[in-house]
């Protein structure tokens, strides 16, 4: 494991969704990745259903008027045989356009990356927003 | 000296911290490791009062239903004979149950690490909180 | 190209920058160096015009009695022929004195960084606004 690649692999992986390039931002999970987050009744399977979702927000934030930011940091990362398991804090900033930034959400992220074709991807993801604890 | 170590060990540090394990949290300190931040009198001195003081802020955070979360960044760090001195930017976010996150507060973290038995930990610690400039 | 490298980097020029420090934050740019922000009609070019717009703002910062935060972070960074562009986001907290912290701006920024007499330095810099999309 190389701490430096997990952070590079965060960066790039966030200025893709924040980008609203949510094609090449599923690019970044396996093919069968899942991706849990309180906002699902139930985990997506796959890049179609995370670039849908992903697609889906964008249009919400163009439609609002307003910039995301994904700041991911205070990350652990351990190896396991399955892949690196990480830990983060994820903090959402919201920028409406001629207004000031917000915090807009505050979440704990698990990632399992893989390393496939010599690049990292994400092949379970799961999110808990910390204004819901145990929710 | 290995920056990646450093921010390892502020990001398990931390998660520690706002997971509310605080004696957990107080094995990350040597055992006679000095703390000094503007809200107490006087410098603690050791893990019993460390974990103390981290047990009485989590209990604190539960009675008022919040999680908070420390982020640790802008991290300079540099070897001298006595350990691993580093100056860091803290930013702690407060998330209440149901609600929005704040920033908290924002802070100056001012360490040296030493590293025993592999490990690195905490020997001195001194916060000054950018709300109270030189106080 | 070292990632840690270059976030320490960063950690030391905005400790300089917010810390008052305007001539010897200009010292963290190339002699020549391009600096383009949304506050400036145009680019400015070189360490005087840098540390006059670091002292401007610093000023400022004092007469309202506020301390900000640069933080830097979700750093991609690529090796090219030119150096190292690199693309990150910045947010800065502004802490007036007795008061709480807010997010006063969301930023990306784009730099090429270079190598001289084995020290990292800016040779450009392009600041956008989020809350200026376009702009």
């Amino acid at each position: 494991m190389n701490s430096t690649d997990v952070q590079q692999f965060y960066a790039r992986h966030m200025q893709l969704l924040d980008g609203g390039e949510a094609e090449a931002w599923a690019g970044t999970f396996t093919p069968d990745a899942t991706f849990a987050a309180p906002s699902m009744t139930e985990p997506v399977r796959g890049r179609d259903g995370i670039a849908a979702g992903a697609r889906a927000a964008a249009d919400g934030r163009t439609a609002a008027g307003e910039v995301h930011r994904h700041w991911v940091a205070m990350t652990t990362a351990l190896n396991t045989a399955d892949g690196i398991e990480t830990v983060s804090c994820v903090q959402i900033l919201a920028v409406p356009r001629g207004g000031a930034p917000r915090v807009h959400l505050s979440c704990v992220m698990r990632d399992r990356l893989v390393r496939q074709g010599g690049q990292l991807l994400v092949a379970e993801r799961r999110i808990t927003r910390d204004d819901r604890p145990g929710g």
